[in-house]
């Protein structure tokens, strides 16, 4: 198996574009990767897009997607997994190196949730449980996080506590070019904000917003940032059937996959972008990797051990709630950060030292998770 | 890069089943794959599937499709590519055994249609299309195709000639067990039948209908059925930027780098399953494959060539319009098929001898294609 690095990166500002189409979206960010690899000699495409068919009645995004790069003629593959394609489009491409049969990948994500009334998001996120058991009865992504969210401060946290996910992201997104909500939020502005889904307030929610980010992909030598492991795994899909609800095995799975194809373990880590669509999923996917025992990942994060300095830091450009989540395009705005951070050039983002990071999502509930992890090569 | 094999196999009936999820119809073509192939082994999953989005409100078909297999954990990522999504996810499926990242993989394909009213399969077929160039103007997949039939019809072949694909998939779908529409067919009923979009008749176009198929791959020992070749190629998405529309050069492209891989031409090729969704798109691949020069791929059909005993045996078990064309499931029929030619058990449908066979699939109007090449090991 080919030994696979990132030879390029970029990334648009998360914002409504309402001027633009998901192809022109995808265009920049791919064409700022590929600018930045120093080359254009991509011969193949993988395209991360969870919703189009729901918000511009749009399906086969690969073809499009090489038509707007003004290559129509590359293989151009869409993956989908809910709002973990990002993730999983780059374990595709990873493959597709690895393997032999491309030698230059683009993959980029790509979502465009502006074009629709915000209701439709709810309903976006709804396709990616069962419809036949979960989905019909009503309940929202939101809804369900909420009963998972209810358990874990029934046991173990403070609901100040699981806030401070979304409090420390907002800190961290401060100077962020590229993010959705680059200011402060305090706690109390969190925990005064109105109920979302019961224990989960608003300001704990990602918004809505647009965006693309893309990476190129090319067989690694000496130096640069390499894909040191890439692993995708499913669990359950509904609530019920799983044996702990407040363990994501399908992170869990993956992250032990990716760290056993990396050669490390969590305590390796030198920084994370973890997927807190709301504060809880941000909080168990902690636990979930490792980071944290059952129970005690709030408490982490309500210390300082995910800051900047800390010792694992987390969402070191705001994550999903302050950077923002165009669902698709998240998994792949995660790896783009991570490789600024291997490269040194995440500049008042910078963890000190970064040489090992990791970036995890999930899709439905946790239903699926990519975790991939990448790792900076040479001196 | 390792090679693949085909270690087993399994399809449904394509029809209508109003008593069965998607998720149970690629549980049944999966479960027989594996039967087939003897092991439960499968250490990752791949899913092909178009509409589900629009017809069962339903994305992340990967963790259901893990979960619908006893087997949640497992890695499973859905591929998309309109119609061609069967191919794609194939040649993933490929990848994922050819990287070394798996040991044996299932690919499955499914689609289920008759949940809803027939208009949305215009609806389904046109979200292939660019919404804000083609899609929005109203036009349906079988109204791209009657402007290529048109084409086609004033430069080089007569109206029955076209329609001779429709005739030759039902002459070949006698007797078939799996096949939607298993009975002959007359010319005079063809061309008799009401114009679906002038001049295409109805009865030169593929119909509606739920199915699954699926195929276990494994690392390539001496003997079985390995991949010979497998690729996917896009093309401009609107008619109106290609330099010759008769011209699938999607088709062409993937062709010839199959092709080029598997060491072969298209003369070496003793059968192939292509994409008839309409008369004139199963015409256009056939030339576009090689099979014929421009224009002359109607007199092929019309004569004897694409016979079970012709030079090219073409659609041996009905193609999209006799076996049928549940849309994501579609590649995974016609890989099958190959398959089941190859192992010399295809029955009264066997191409005597056959040793390597060809399946082509294409998303949108061919503005992306896969194909794929199997070719049977040993003596």
């Amino acid at each position: 198996m080919r030994r696979v690095a990132v030879a390029g990166l970029g990334l648009i500002p998360v914002k409504e574009y309402w001027d633009r189409s998901a192809q022109d979206l995808f265009a920049e960010a791919a064409m700022k990767a590929m600018k930045d690899a120093g080359t254009d000699k991509v011969d193949s495409v993988y395209v991360a897009n969870m919703s189009g068919a729901l918000m511009q009645d749009q399906v086969n995004m690969g073809a499009l997607a090489a038509g707007a790069l003004g290559r129509p003629g590359l293989p151009a593959i869409r993956v989908e997994a809910g709002t973990a394609s990002g993730g999983v489009a780059f374990h595709e491409a990873v493959k597709a190196v690895a393997s032999g049969y491309s030698d230059c990948v683009l993959v980029g994500g790509v979502e465009k949730m502006s074009d629709v009334l915000p209701e439709y998001v709810n309903t976006a996120l709804a396709m990616s449980e069962e419809q036949e058991y979960t989905a019909y009865t009503g309940v929202t992504k939101a809804g369900l996080s909420a009963m998972l969210h209810r358990l874990y401060l029934d046991l173990y946290a403070e609901p100040a506590e699981v806030g401070m996910m979304a409090v420390k992201g907002h800190d961290h997104a401060v100077g962020c070019k590229h993010a959705q909500y680059p200011f402060r939020m305090s706690i109390e502005r969190a925990m005064d904000s109105p109920m979302e889904a019961d224990p989960i307030h608003m300001m704990e929610c990602s918004g809505v917003g647009d965006g693309a980010a893309a990476l190129v992909l090319v067989p690694a030598g000496d130096s640069g940032v390499e894909v040191a492991g890439s692993a995708v795994a499913t669990d359950c899909c509904s609530l019920a059937a799983r044996k702990d609800p407040l363990v994501f095995e399908a992170v869990r799975r993956a992250a032990e996959k990716a760290y056993g194809m990396a050669g490390v373990k969590p305590g390796d880590i030198d920084l994370a972008e973890v997927h807190d669509d709301y504060t809880i999923d941000g909080v168990l996917s902690l636990e979930s990797l490792g980071f944290a025992e059952l129970g005690e990942a709030a408490k982490l994060v309500a210390g300082n051990a995910t800051d900047k300095e800390g010792k694992i830091p987390v969402n070191t450009f705001g994550g999903l709630k302050a950077r923002g989540h165009p669902l698709g395009a998240t998994g792949l705005y995660q790896l783009v950060e991570v490789a600024l951070q291997l490269r040194g050039a995440a500049g008042d983002h910078q963890v000190p030292g970064a040489r090992v990071g990791l970036a995890q999502c999930i899709g439905g509930l946790a239903s699926v998770s990519a975790v991939n992890i990448l790792r900076r090569l040479g001196p």
